[in-house]
């Protein structure tokens, strides 16, 4: 799922209780055939400097991970608490 | 500029000496009429946990913000060193 689409897909079908989102994408392009093997470690210190800002349960948070030709992407895509 | 377009427009001219690459993008739908204040400060912080992981100079960081609709968007484009 590419960047914005979350919102997207979301926002249409329930306009009247609108959720505040935030998506954090983070794509590593290597010269070498390895795979960052940090991704595991960086989703968890990103979620932990977003929660300095922003309330985030557990079950608000999905995770992807994607591999598109030498380039790995993490996506996380979390659903804001109402205020 | 959009996911991944920050790869795709730098690896085509210097195949020869490709550099890895890492790109940071946060989106935030709102749902009032309110800029997220904490931009600036999720930027500092962000760039520190990736710093954890790899080595970013300053000067191979590229900071893009963005607004479409009610939407706020950090970019970070980053330039990782040889190895």
């Amino acid at each position: 799922m590419g960047i914005l689409s979350f919102f997207r897909s979301s926002s249409k079908s329930s306009a009247s209780v609108a959720k505040e989102r935030l998506q954090i994408v983070v794509a590593h392009q290597r010269r070498e055939n390895q795979r960052p093997d940090y991704f595991l470690s960086l989703q968890r210190d990103l979620l932990e400097v977003v929660r300095r800002y922003v309330t985030v349960s557990d079950d608000a948070v999905k995770v992807e991970v994607d591999h598109q030709g030498d380039c790995d992407i993490l996506e996380l895509n979390i659903v804001l608490p109402d205020r």
